[in-house]
């Protein structure tokens, strides 16, 4: 099946923030890693790694699969469930990374509405993440109560994805904001990269929410969202 | 006629959120004034006020206004378009507030996402204030061209209100950041009051959001997005 021209759009868009945001963590930071003993900054450079390409563009596939996906209702379904799965867990380790940062480092926790934002749209990714299982896959609700569940499971669903595209502005904006605070130039290349990172996931957030929620043309692939499996 | 619950629910947070920035930028930064000639941070102050109250607040009214007043069609639509000028209006007097204090105090112009984004949306606001008043104003379009203006008037409308939204948040987080690396506590009551004015901004965007996109219940007041005026 052909990918709709809107999502290879999300797509491209996609690729390109994951390669920017390496960019500026690899070749500006200086790389990553989880357990560097000495070079903190190695530590934090996971969070934003992780958060942009494991949580938001695994988010935004897992978002995208039920129209983008040419397999049948229950393999896209699977696939709905695990990319979300994989994405939430990253997302998990990512954060982890933030606050491993933070306590070796001797910085306060949990003080920037970054910090906030960030912890209460995982929180709600969880509990989104749970409802959705147990709605839908084990032990599962009845025909009936899916059927009204579900446009809240993707209204509720969007939210949660909306609130993790402003955490990740708010990210962006804050990391840079230190950084020139210490003395990287306002409109230097490292800045511009930042910044374009943000810029780009602001239009992967934009493509992939008008994607979704534009209404289903004449695609005999497509299941969409008013799709529900009934057992 | 009733004011229906949602919409008091947007109206108090955005009340709450009102009160909330002046109580920071009157009680903890010293009050607003577009002129001051020594105190150049009453200048910026003005900057906060004018773009919540102003530009998102009316905003929201305005969004908000098919749905929630009690009068004709016609008269609905010119508040509409009244309320969205006067926001405009005031958003750009809040932006040349900011760029005065930056010029002022010899700071850096447009070199942060914040200011990136927030540009870019009063832009964007103004090309559909712009494109809604050609439309359905003067010269005004053809009920045909109307009919099918409207969706993507209302949709597009949406788009630059969530930018707006984003904007705001990234400039409560990118002047609180300043603030504290000046010395303001991280935990202070001033950080909180910031940091609270913060989230309401985003449940009472959240709340215009669901507000507007609900599907109209039964309720013979409400004209809704769906109506066009036929000359």
């Amino acid at each position: 099946m052909a990918v709709p021209a809107a999502a290879k759009v999300a797509r491209g868009l996609a690729v390109s923030a994951a390669v920017l945001v390496l960019l500026w963590c690899v070749h500006f930071r200086g790389g990553l890693s989880l357990g560097s003993p000495t070079n903190k900054g190695l530590i934090f450079n996971v969070h934003p790694v992780l958060m942009l390409i494991g949580f938001i563009i695994l988010g935004s596939e897992a978002i995208m699969s039920y129209k983008i996906l040419p397999w049948s209702h229950d393999t896209n379904k699977m696939v709905h469930m695990l990319l979300h799965s994989v994405a939430l867990f990253l997302g998990f380790v990512g954060i982890y990374a933030a606050f491993k940062f933070h306590n070796e480092s001797g910085i306060d926790n949990l003080y920037s509405l970054h910090s906030w934002v960030g912890l209460g749209t995982i929180c709600l990714y969880g509990i989104q993440w749970l409802l959705g299982i147990t709605t839908f896959f084990f032990p599962g609700a009845s025909p009936t109560v899916r059927r009204r569940m579900l446009p809240w499971h993707v209204r509720s669903g969007l939210v949660v994805y909306v609130l993790a595209l402003l955490a990740a502005e708010l990210g962006f904006l804050e990391k840079l904001t230190f950084l020139q605070a210490s003395g990287l130039g306002r409109y230097s290349s490292e800045a511009l990269v930042v910044n374009f990172t943000a810029l780009l996931v602001i239009l992967l957030g934009a493509s992939v929410v008008l994607y979704v929620t534009a209404p289903t043309m004449h695609n005999e692939h497509t299941h969409g969202y008013s799709a529900v499996h009934k057992p």
